[in-house]
This record gives structure tokens, C-alpha cells and sequence, in this order.
């Protein structure tokens, strides 16, 4: 393939004329915009420690209130992201909230979509349309485009929570908006829907008689998750990745719109290789420690640890404990490609 | 509406002429076929008593050998719908399957689809596509069109349970055939399918790398079905039916494609009328007792019997004990009414 | 396989008892209800001559005035399904309908779904939900479950058309009745949904902005459809059936949610051979000539005849004239297996 | 609402130690990222004149050898985007392609999905999965994500076409690739989804027996969606736009999965209001002229000129010219917002 043309072989009077009439010409960064085979991938592997990020985080509620934050968040920042990127991975958006006893975030909802994975403390809760859901280490907690949602902390101790939102797609896409609202009117039935749907394959009867909920479960118990996990286990051959995603019970559909869930179980001693995707990943440690080797590059973890994984990369992921299995909680955009078409399994 | 002719009004040679054209005239049958605002129902209110059927199953089973009878049921015949109609309902095959210590019914598979819902008996069990599943009182077992299936007998008591066709329709549109095929060979997994979906909400992750499964749950065990009822009991008004659909985790649609299943609890002393509906349905008690309305005719059930309902009828269910739930199994043909575009809920 | 055991061979107390409790025993039916390898089909293959069933139409109006008929319909009975049935194939009602001039059907609507697709005459019309859709030979015209109709005759000729309804199917489900109304306002829009649904590929754009309409499109012009068939026909091979089916544009599912219909094409002289389909059908000629062999047996066809064919049959269709192509109108019950999950091409 | 904290009044020593870590205080950023009540929108309305692009354009061709360029290619860059932002809206790729006589662009498949829409010329062509798709002025020519497609020009002038794709998104993704094939085998059934894809309401048989095709049909001619605006002009009042969507014949569904494509037509004199949506599009101007104004500004258009539009943004648009239509291409971002759920029509 010869190269092409660059832009300054341009005569000056030319590109002249087209930056005037705003446009480009493409072929000088045609190879840029479409290489050959692969993404150009900018994005890099990154782990990010908890025990780096955890006194930050104290700090940050130390030098600065909550009227000056409005969100007390640390986002992680892929650094091949470009400087202030505010994205661990092209499509993922993850912030380490610190909430403190007697805080509260008033009610409000917008466009994109957030979820919350709770990495600490007791006592927090959030309220999505009505419905008091509490956060306890290891829950995921739905907060989707759209809906009102306010948080609060009737604890003791700091909470600290993993927010994973698709605030760069749409951002990207300039639709990145939010609502204030009205304090929630708080149903006398706290975390129904988690009386609701019990068990795979049963759905109250009533559910048949309408149109799906787009969001019938709103919070996912890590109780729940590691029982389902160690049941999964049963019947996995060793080498194959334990893993569950979270879904619309009502659908069996991914829980969010543009970005995917899902609990993974690492046997003792385990290694496990899956296959080369088209999506970019943030992994979570929420117990044990092992290590991560992407594209060739090695990063060690342990728990409350999150690691950036890139578009198309080699992964291989192992516990290196030989007596307790490690959970990971991972956050991919698989749903966003599946439904835009580009989606791919290589290996 | 003045009376339309009849076929009597016709005359003769003009009657003899259609009947040697293979055509009728509609007039005098019109509003037979077409009655004004409500079905013409031929199919009534019934109940079956466990305590008349078992004695007579059994006997069967004395009087039968299983080479003579290849399965050995006793089919619930709605005496409405005509002498010898092997139809509970209108589109309801209902049947009571006796299987004696030691028995076996070779490997076969059918276009109807077929459920098992076990009424008493240890030791049964059935194998579908290779995977063994145990049965026990109130488990549901699917069979559905076109899957291998094979039944046996491990214990040392008679095992009896209900079976649930779609046959009515299959056959109807002459379309019903059965295949045998050699004895499957069993996986050494015994009922994965239970461990691989345990909650809901949660998938294994690669149920989402793949098309939906049709059939990806085989097994419904009624002790998780009853703990789950308790848990929606939590959160269900007094009055309103506590009640969950079988359904598939993969898709949350119905478990079957033409029936429906559902299990309902009545609270100690409660009493329910769900809304009017263009579906017929077959209620089996699986505990306690109680009394059932149907178009004001009244029918007095307990465990194990089981009662069939018209479509478009009024219905109320009663508990009669003060003190314990009881716990119905419910068939309707709400799936096929769907998806044929006339389901109904009147009033 | 050993014969299995007879009514016969059962006690006399045994069967009363049985009797009693309004329940059959299985096992001397089981061999008729699912046969081995393939359905017993009662169904028979039949011609109906357009020759002799117009003269007795015609009578029909002259013997039973409008006001004793309702509808002046001779209702195609396939002898295989029994006296009286009012079935040409077991899912499929077909009726020829005769309108003189100036008569009319009043507003009304019903649980089953009807098409008309004319055979001869000028002047008839449907209005469906208050849209007027004139009717031409060969026009198919929808009035589906549920939505409101009047017919009239503003021409000088007698109109016949062909109805097919889902009837059989749901009678058989005792959900069947009509209720009458008050006359439609007309739209002054008459044939709307022909301007608006005009090029494969094409759809109004706020057809995107909402749900999918269940019915958009309720007339089919012939003149729209034969030119359709003659373009497929130009990458159609020799031998493959040029065959298109009647769709609903904003979805591509079949227009009727039981029966479906399709326009077929046989070139000058060609033969052609249909997959062994699981569906049954009824054959009706648009024009020319040829014959259906049918599991063996020939039945000749000329313009405007009828014919029936089974489920699971051997199906060969021939045009007999060497200049010029037939068109044959296809009515099968396709959806409703497909849907219900036991729809078969076979070898 | 308070000022929140900025990121300078941070400590420097704390600065330091988040971005060592790979972390952003969220707060100072957090009304840029997710401002209130409506997106903080950097694109712009903006026209880009034909008469401008078309002499660079075709300097652009003796400037520049085929070899050289590979696509010859003017990108239209909304100023509001940054410098050399290949994006004319937020998510759409527009970019002017000069074909000259016996240039070829040898087949090759990527992760975008492309559309040509013919400006001028004749005697440009597109294969695609080896069906030889002729391009004539207006016609819309899909090169879905994964196809295999080449280009050439079998005429004697220059072809200009503009392209269309969702580049933005999938770059941003790090997912964007080319690959490079063998030339390939083209069948001799030219442009034959042409004619088994005519009328909407039918379709090929074997559509109905296989799942949906993702791109059955790959050209649309311009003559076709003229003819079919006049049409749907005759049953829509005055004021409301007359706009017909390109979709899937077999679904109904957009043709493209992340772009959408439509057709409009402003009748002599008429001033159309669709109304807000969170959509960005391109505006393409096929035949006339007019105006639009667009959040207040008005931008004048005539033939080949082509128009950003802003997400969110007020559109007015009017046909300046009393005695003549005027027809517009359109391309929005409206199926991404669709699937990934934020999509909104506002006011």
C-alpha cells in the first residue's frame, strides 16, 4: 500500500479555501480514521488501586463540601484518553463517589444512564421512582436515563460507591442532559421488586398482561449474585469463566440500555482466557486478588481494585490465591455494539 | 335481528345439489358460528375429584400392563364438549399419568408440547435431551414439541401426575404425530439447568453471547416456586391474586408456546375474582382447599382435585381456611389467545 | 409395536365408573391422538368447480333474501372433515359470498379475522375502521379480529367473492362472536393506505415515531400485486416457485395473525414442486388453467376454482398452457403453526 | 443554585496526586458534562454550498492522483466541533466523493456503515456482495457494516456522490477498521433486489421462511421515492411534513442500524415545523430551494447544498418557490438514540 497524500502537499491557497468553506480532505487522515484490520486503539490498560484512590477520596470530602461538589466523585481517567478524558475505557464513564453520614443528593434524573456498585460502608440508600432500595457492599443499584433518583446515607461511617454511567456516548452525541425535581413521595414498600422477582423463570402473573417494564428490577443484591455464582460454578468446566450477567427479568435483556453488567467468579487457582471482543472493559475486584494480562501487559489486583480493559484486546484473567475464589464485577458496552450492529467475537 | 332461514326452507334438490358441490349454505348455521356478543360455550364448569380418579387409576394399573396401555392415563373429558372429547377445556388436555415402581416409557418426542405437574410419588423422573430431572411433588417438568423425552421409576411407590397437552389444537389442525427414537444417552449433569438459572434478574453470561434458548429451564421445583409465592405474597394488596407465571428466563415469555402455567396462593381465608377473560383454563390444587364460582355455579375443591373453567366466564376463588394458604397450579391457553391476536380481558 | 389394549377389554363396572367421573382412558385412543411419523389426516384433497358453485350462488340470492341470509354464503366443506363441517382445510374457513346490487352488510365486528378476496364484479366495497377500499377481481381486502366493517354494492352485477376466516380455529376455542354496531363515518379519504404504503423499502416516517401498526395497509390491489409477481419472476429460476406473500409493511409479518396468504405465479408451461409443508392450504385461481397432483391424486383447475390441500402433503403444481401464465391465490395456515411452534418443511 | 468548586481551588499538592493516579475531581466538570434542562451543544447550524465544494472538489482530482487519495473525499466539518472535527453533526460523518472515469476502488469491508446518495453524473456503480448496483442522481446505495462493496465509473464525466456514515461513533468506540479483499465475483443478476423488492405489503415468499435478511435491499432509486412523496403528498394536510423513511422491506425497521435516512418533499410554498427531537441530522437539498431556520438562524439552500442541524435545536423549513416542490434528503442520528434509549421527541 503506498502512503497517501499528506495535507501539507496541499498548495497553502487550497487549504485555505477549504478550511473557509469547512471542509476537510479526507485522505490525509483516512488511514487515521480507518486502519487496516484493527482499531487504532488509544485507550490503554490501567489499574487503578483503592489504596491510592481511597484517601483521595477522604480528602476530597475533607477540603470540599457538598454544596461545592454536588457529586463528591473521582472519575478514573484512561490516560491514552487523551489529558481530562473523563472515560476509563472509549464508551464508560467510572467515578468513585464518597458520600458521608447525613449527606443527601437531592432528586433528580437525566439522560444518561448510571449505575452504582457499592465498594463500602453502611447505611446508604437510593430512591428510584419512589422505591427505597439499600446499598450494601457488592449491590448494584439501577439509576436509568430518565428516571428520578435521589440519594441519601443514614449511616455512620463514609459509603463509597463505584458509578458506572454511558455519559460518554452521550455526551459524544450532545444529548447529555439533567432534571432537578421535587423530593420523592417514598413508597411504604422499601426494595419491592426485590420481593417481586425471586427466581429465574417465575414472573408475577400480571407481568404477562402488559408491555415489558423497561426497568422492573432495580437493585441487585451482591448477596444474591455470589449465591448465584457458587450455583454456576457447579456446572462449569474449570478453564470457562464463571460468569452472570444482569438482566431485565422481564426480557432476559441487558439491565441497561448502552452498557453491560456482569459478576464474574474466579476459581482458586484459576485462569481463565476469554475470548478477543470488539468491546472495551472496566473490571472491579470486589473480593480476592489476582492478575490481569492484557495485550501482554501485566497488572496485579486486589480487592476494591479497577483495571481499564481496551477494544479487541488478549485477555487472561487469574486468581492467584490457590484457596478462595475471586469476584469481579465488570462493566462492558457489549449491549451498545450488539445494538448498533458492530459487535464482534474474534480470538 | 329477525330469524334467519333455515336449512328446512331450502329446497330439496338444491340441498341434494350443495351437498354434491362439498358446500353448505352458512345462513342457517350463522349465528352458531358467529353468535352475538359472547362465545357460544359448550365446555362447563367441572371438578375432578382426586379422591374418585386415584382408586381408578390404580386400578388401571391393575387391570393394564404397561405393554398394553404404553402410557397409562386417565383423561379429564369436559361433558359439555361432547361424549368421549379427550379435552378438559377447550384447548386443555388434561390427563392423570399413573407409573408404577420399576416402570419405563422409552425415548420418544411429539409435536404436541407436553408438561408433567407431579401429584404424588417419589422416584420419578424424566430425561429430556439428556438431562435427568428428579420429580417431586408439585415440580413442573416440560416436554415440549419436538424435544426427546423418556419417563422412569426409581422408588417403590406408584408415582402419579398431571399431564397438560396442548393436543386439542395440534390435532384440530391435524397436525399431531409422535417419533421414537433410541434410549438418550444422560448427562452426567442431573437437573443443570437448576443451577444455571437460579435468580432472577441474573443470566449466564453467555445466554446473551447467543440466540435465546426456546427451552433453557426444564425443570420448575415447586419448593422454590412456593418461597417465591411467600415473597410476592409481601407485596400483593389483600385481594389481589398472588400469582406467578412459568416462564422462560431467557426471554421472560411464557415457558410453553400454547399454554400457559402459573401457580396462585390463596391467603388463609381470601377470597379473589380475577378479572373476566377470553381464555379457558384447568385449576389443580396442589394444598389446601376451598370453593370456586364459575358463572355462579359453585364447586367445592381440595388437594389434588382439579376443575376446569370456560372461556369468558365470571370467577371467584375462595379460601376456606382461616388459618393455612392453599396453593393452585393454573393451565390456560393464554399463550395461543395472544399470539393469535384475540386474548381478551373483559370487564 | 404390540397392539395396544381396547375400550372393549376394560370391565363393564370399570368403565361406568370411568364414565362417571367424566374421564376416558387413554390408552385405546392414544394411537389415533398421535400417531407414529406423521398425522392422521382426515383432511381430504378436493376441487371445488367455480362452474358449478356459481349457479347455486346465484340461486342462493334468488331463494333467500338478504334480510333470512345475513350473508349469502356457501361455505366450502372439505368431505373428509365430516357432515357439516364447515371447513375447507382443517385451520380454514372458505366461503363464496354473493352481493346483488344495492345490498349491504352493516357495520359490525368480530373475534375471528376474515379476508375477501374477489372473484367477480364492479361496484362492491368494504369500509374497515371508516376507510373505503373499492374491490376489484383479485383484490384481497382485510378485515381483521376486532376492527369495525360494513360492506355494500354500488355496481349493476352481481359480486362474488371469496371469504377465508379463522373460524375453525377459533370456534374450536369457544372464543368466537360478533357484535354489530352503529354505520362508520366515512373518511373522505377513501383507499387511503394505498398512497401511503406505495414501494418496498419506503414507509412514512412517523411510522417510525410510533408502535407498529397491527393492520396499515387493508386492501392488496391484484393489478399491484400481478405486476409485482412478473417482476420477482425475472430472478426467480426456472422450476422455483415465483410466490409473493401479503405483509404487513411496517413489520414484514404476515398481514392476518392466523391465516396467511400469498399470490403465486406459474410460468407458461411450468411445473413446480413445493417443499412437504406441515401447513394445510386452499388453492383458489385468479386465471388460467392447469392441474395440483396431490399425494398422488390430479386434480385439473381452471379460472376461479378452489382447492384444498392437506397438511403434510405432496404437492405438485403445474401450469398446463404453454403461452401464458397462471396465478393462483393461496390461503394457509403458516402464521398460526409458526407462532404455536410446530410449523414443519419436511424433506 | 451555588457555584460549585473549581478545580483551581484545589490544593496543587492534591492536583498532583489525583492526576498521578489517573483520577478527575468530577465536580469542577460536572455542570459541562451534564448541564441542566438541555444538552450544552457545540455543533452549529451551518451550509455548506455546492457551488463552493464542487470546483474543490474536482481541483481536488487534479491535485491529487486516485493513488494517492484512495477516496477522493471532502469532509464536511461543523466549525462548532473543533478544528478538523470529521463531523458534521455530533454523530454523522458527511463527507463529498469525486469518482472520475475509470477510477475503481478495489472491494474492501469495514466496521462503519456507509450510504452513497448519488449528487451527479452517470455511469457510476457499486457492487456489494456481488450485486452490481447502478448509481444514478439520488439514489441511495447502502454499504452496511461487514459488506463486501468496490465502486467504479463506467461514464465519461465525473460522478459525485455524498457519503453518509456513522464513523463518529464507531471511531470514538475504538472500533473502527478496514479490510482489504479479493475483487469480487459479480453475479449476473444486476441490481436484482430492484425486482424482488417492488411494492410495500409484499414480499418474496422465502422471506417468511427464514429469519429477516439485515439488508435485502441495497439500492434505492430516486424515481421510486419521488414518485412515492407525490403519492403520500395526496393524503397529508398542509404544513405536515411529507416524509417517507428508507427501511428494511422485511422488517420495517431503519435501513441502516445506527444512521437514519429519509425523504422529504415541501410542497410549492410550504413551511414545515417538525417538531424538536434529540436528534442531530443533515440536511441534503436533491432539487429546489429554500430556507431554513434553525435555532433562529436562517440558512438559505438550494440544489446539492447540504445543512447541519444541531440536537435539540428549533427547525423551520420552507420552500421558498411557489410553483414547484422541493425535495430533501435527510440523514439523522435518530435509530442510535432509538435503541440506546434516549431518543426524545420534545414540545
Amino acid at each position: 500500500m503506498s502512503g497517501l497524500g499528506t495535507i501539507d502537499e496541499l498548495p497553502p491557497d487550497y487549504r485555505q479555501a477549504l478550511s473557509a468553506s469547512n471542509v476537510l480532505p479526507l485522505w490525509p487522515s483516512l488511514r487515521a480514521a480507518l486502519p487496516y484490520d484493527k482499531p487504532a486503539r488509544r485507550a490503554r490498560p490501567v489499574a487503578w488501586r483503592y489504596r491510592d484512590l481511597r484517601p483521595a477520596l477522604l480528602r476530597a470530602g475533607e477540603l470540599t463540601p457538598i454544596e461545592k461538589a454536588e457529586r463528591r466523585v473521582l472519575v478514573l481517567s484512561n490516560p491514552g484518553l487523551g489529558p481530562d478524558a473523563m472515560r476509563a475505557a472509549p464508551a464508560i464513564f467510572i467515578g468513585l463517589q464518597l458520600i458521608l453520614p447525613g449527606e443527601f443528593a437531592p432528586n433528580h434524573r437525566h439522560s444518561p444512564s448510571a449505575v452504582r456498585f457499592v465498594i463500602e460502608g453502611k447505611g446508604g440508600y437510593t430512591v428510584v421512582q419512589g422505591e427505597k432500595l439499600p446499598m450494601e457492599k457488592g449491590d448494584l443499584i439501577l439509576t436509568p436515563s430518565g428516571l428520578w433518583h435521589q440519594h441519601g446515607h443514614e449511616g455512620k461511617e463514609p459509603v463509597i460507591w463505584l458509578d458506572a454511567l454511558d455519559l460518554p456516548t452521550i455526551n459524544t452525541l450532545e444529548a447529555s442532559y439533567c432534571v432537578e425535581g421535587e423530593p420523592q413521595a417514598i413508597r411504604n414498600e422499601p426494595d419491592a421488586s426485590q420481593t417481586r422477582f425471586r427466581r429465574a423463570g417465575l414472573l408475577p402473573y400480571q407481568a404477562l398482561e402488559t408491555a415489558p417494564a423497561r426497568y422492573p428490577l432495580l437493585r441487585y443484591p451482591w448477596r444474591e449474585v455470589r449465591e448465584a455464582l457458587h450455583s454456576l460454578s457447579g456446572v462449569t468446566p474449570t478453564g470457562k469463566a464463571v460468569q452472570l450477567a444482569y438482566v431485565n427479568p422481564e426480557t432476559g435483556a441487558e439491565c441497561m440500555p448502552i452498557l453491560g453488567f456482569s459478576a464474574l467468579m474466579l476459581r482458586p487457582g484459576e485462569t481463565v482466557a476469554p475470548p478477543r471482543r470488539s468491546t472495551s472493559a472496566v473490571l472491579h475486584v470486589v473480593e480476592g486478588e489476582g492478575e490481569a494480562e492484557i495485550d501482554g501487559e501485566t497488572l496485579a489486583w486486589s480487592e476494591s481494585d479497577t483495571i481499564a480493559v481496551p477494544t479487541h484486546a488478549d485477555v487472561r484473567l487469574a486468581n492467584r490465591n490457590p484457596r478462595k475464589p475471586t469476584y469481579l464485577f465488570q462493566v462492558d458496552d457489549a449491549p451498545l455494539q450488539k445494538k448498533l450492529g458492530f459487535y464482534e467475537v474474534l480470538n
